[in-house]
């Protein structure tokens, strides 16, 4: 292996143990032993490429957007942006560290002297939203009055909550129902009638396109392998 | 003053200390002694209503449906379920302690061990919007494909969310807007058009009901202390 990749991916195995970790006990309580261990890594691997529990937890709310295997191109902009949204309801469903790590980093307060900036995961899916909803403008796929900026705040905001309240209640048990709930309320007051018919919301899709995003992006890596090997 | 009366004036002011503490450094790093000290009180007397720390924040769970000021009486009872939104909204925004404090321990994951049951909140909170609901389907004002509990989930998780975004990203500030934005799209795919012309959303309404809510509590207070003095 490479130096470079085995950098990589210690470097991987750090964060996935660092989000588990914080998922369990939270930014405050949570100890660089525990990474060291889970990860099995040495101290000074970690600090190689983590100066402090402060910049592993920053790297771990950055990766929160970046862990989410890319949706494959789809013609209706909006289907896009649900089945996106989709995919992130059925990995904090089934438990995935790195999503439920830095979830729990976001939305725990915290305190002000932690200097965490929760506002990263939140702006960067913020700037996904208005991206998918300023395609689907250009497309002709939004009623005339929906204001783009406010209605991708109104998602992200409405998205945390619904999987917020879904952790407390059932510990995400009923995750990918409650959001199909969601989106289906909210294109019914965006959409134009002729593609919110044609829009799939179904229950069975958040585990479908997540199976196919996963496909996707492991066919990508092994084509990049491939190239990098030919070169 | 009777002796009564007094004890539930102590038992408030601890119960708004310990939402301060709570508010300001969580469930994890709260300190009796910190709560003692703002509420002015000795550490017999907090013991005497609160035996722990966990039942100390219990109570400020269980109060946070009940710190919010009952809406007057609506003809629709979708604007008495927007009305009490925007309240929550409103005290949220000024920084009202028992709502925040409560707020804060509902959505801080904590620890698995600390024993906080932060469903009753979100069970509170769910079930008044099923009233709500329930209401505004016997009047007739919700469209016929309306499911009542599902909406008040998705109702109460969109709220969560949109506090918390906005709690993240401009500390409450621009909250009653958001909630309003919400309010906007959630109405137009439940409410029959007939309604939804007539209900009232304007970002000038939060202020205006919290200040009439109060004077109602006002006046009602004021009834009960004369007919306590006359019995």
């Amino acid at each position: 292996m490479a130096r470079q990749e085995r950098a990589i991916r210690t470097r991987d195995a750090i964060l996935v143990a660092a989000a588990e970790v914080f998922d369990e006990v939270g930014y405050e309580a949570a100890a660089i032993s525990d990474v060291l261990r889970r990860a099995g890594v040495t101290k000074g691997a970690l600090y190689f490429h983590f100066a402090s529990k402060k910049e592993l937890a920053q790297a771990v709310l950055a990766n929160q957007v970046l862990a989410i295997p890319e949706v494959p191109e789809r013609e209706l902009a909006l289907q896009q942006g649900l089945d996106e949204s989709f995919i992130v309801a059925y990995m904090l469903s089934k438990g995935d560290p790195l999503v439920r790590g830095s979830v729990r980093l976001t939305v725990d307060q915290g305190s002000p002297k932690d200097g965490l900036d929760r506002r990263v995961p939140m702006s960067g899916w913020t700037e996904r939203n208005i991206d998918f909803l300023t395609r689907a403008r250009d497309n002709g796929e939004l009623l005339p009055h929906v204001d783009v900026v406010a209605t991708a705040q109104l998602f992200v905001g409405a998205f945390t909550g619904v999987q917020m309240l879904s952790k407390i209640m059932t510990n995400h048990a009923d995750l990918t129902d409650r959001v199909t709930d969601l989106q289906r309320q909210l294109m019914a007051s965006i959409a134009v009638p002729a593609v919110l018919v044609r829009l799939d919301m179904s229950p069975e899709r958040p585990a479908r396109v997540y199976e196919e995003a996963v496909e996707a992006r492991r066919k990508k890596e092994a084509e990049a392998v491939t190239a990098g090997a030919s070169s």
